[in-house]
């Protein structure tokens, strides 16, 4: 009998600063694809074992976004603390298929997807996920439990 | 006979600088949406002929978005010159429904779709949209005719 | 007799991240604008024990920069640690003489100097800073010892 | 005799838009910095002769600030055009020393001062400042008269 523990997904703490917020006081939308990004470096080097400077400056890889969506569900105030929680929804040969959700104390307020491929900063082709990084994704896929689910409703 | 004269969408050109730029020497994502913004000001002040900043400032009116997707196609590379075209495709009570895109020379980089509502800034509750603006809004969808039509591919 | 135990000054870690990078792979300068500000928020709620977003949203006021010199030591790169100490050098009835020392794993980066002026948000008047937060700005003068004192050389 | 005819410094207008703003509703200022950035890119392109981004990509020069200085003499409002005005002050063998003036109608709202230095990208090393860089450097120092003249004012 083998007994499964997931894990909640990995979430990089934000706080909202001055330098993140528009005349309305509130998050300027724009930030938030700042912090996507964010979590997405801390994940990389701390979850998957891939140093993200050293991925960019000595293996000269990249992971542009292709393709994002995001619903902004309620707005992020000035001294609030955003979770950023990331999930991997599928990945392929060179693509990572990643889901975002923004939570202030366990309340949403936002969520995202986002398509990366994986490219040599070279030429700028796409660059096959193998080895170790294969294994990783498929562990954190495997191993993570969402507590609070939801996706980006289109409009 | 009534000859109908269509116009090109509303459009700013947008110089790629040193600051939109990141370490891989492309237009670093979150920079676009950034542009976006600001084709979204011009085109409220110079062609809906509401003041953007009066707008936000003496009505204390704003015009968040709630939803939006991007798809990037093509990176943008410092020294390029982007232009950021705006189609109305639809309004709503509150909202409208924007898409735009992106083209250095006539080749498309990018197209997204955003949706945003007007609110008041004093409560942050939806603002029905009436009068000249509706009118204006109505006269720049029936105007419009888009060169290079594409919508972002949901991925 | 009295031993005084002096502490390090404030200093908040920021990872250098993909967002701050330019094309030359390095920090942009502008940036370290920001990593100040972001400095002078946690000094304000940490240290100061006066929380920043309640006195920028609730009591109004703001700590806009009335001047600022900065010397760029030697770049930082991307998935660098900067620590970012805060040193105030005087303060006045109502501004603040503030410097900022960047190092990583001890070696300096960058030095700046700020004058802050403390003015209400309603009519954008200098306030007088009094009671509690002119005790504690004595407390921390009187209290912080630098390690690496150096001041920004004006060229 | 001679009759020689002096011209305004370069400058580029600038319009103050949302994402430049923060919750006090006017620039926040590290933004000023990316403008003074913007000046010299277009500087460099238009009044130099010095494409900025091949300057950047193909020859691998970058130009980056090693010392820089501020007054923000009063505040920009969303909506305002800046006028900022380039003026060379001084060069040596590979550094720059300009002056950035910012003005919104003819009044000065900010006044600074940067130190750049010309280096190699592949190694961060100073470069030379020679041939017809030189000659224009000197060309534009001679032929610029600044009807508003102002330094920034250490405090």
């Amino acid at each position: 009998m083998t007994i499964t523990t997931k894990s909640p997904p990995f979430s990089l703490r934000i706080p909202i600063r001055f330098s993140h917020c528009d005349p309305a006081g509130y998050v300027f939308f724009p930030r938030f694809f700042e912090m996507i990004q964010a979590v997405c470096e801390d994940w990389f080097t701390q979850e998957l074992g891939l140093n993200f400077s050293e991925m960019i400056i000595q293996h000269r890889l990249g992971q542009p976004t292709a393709y994002t969506e995001c619903q902004f569900i309620k707005p992020c105030l000035l001294g609030e603390n955003l979770d950023m929680a990331i999930i991997l929804d599928k990945y392929g040969t060179s693509s990572l298929h990643l889901r975002f959700i923004g939570t202030v104390a366990g309340e949403i307020r936002l969520c995202a997807r986002s398509v990366q491929v994986v490219i040599s900063l070279e030429n700028g082709r796409p660059v096959r996920i193998h080895g170790d990084l294969r294994k990783r994704l498929q562990e954190y896929m495997d191993n993570v439990e969402v507590a609070i689910d939801i996706e980006p409703q289109r409009r």
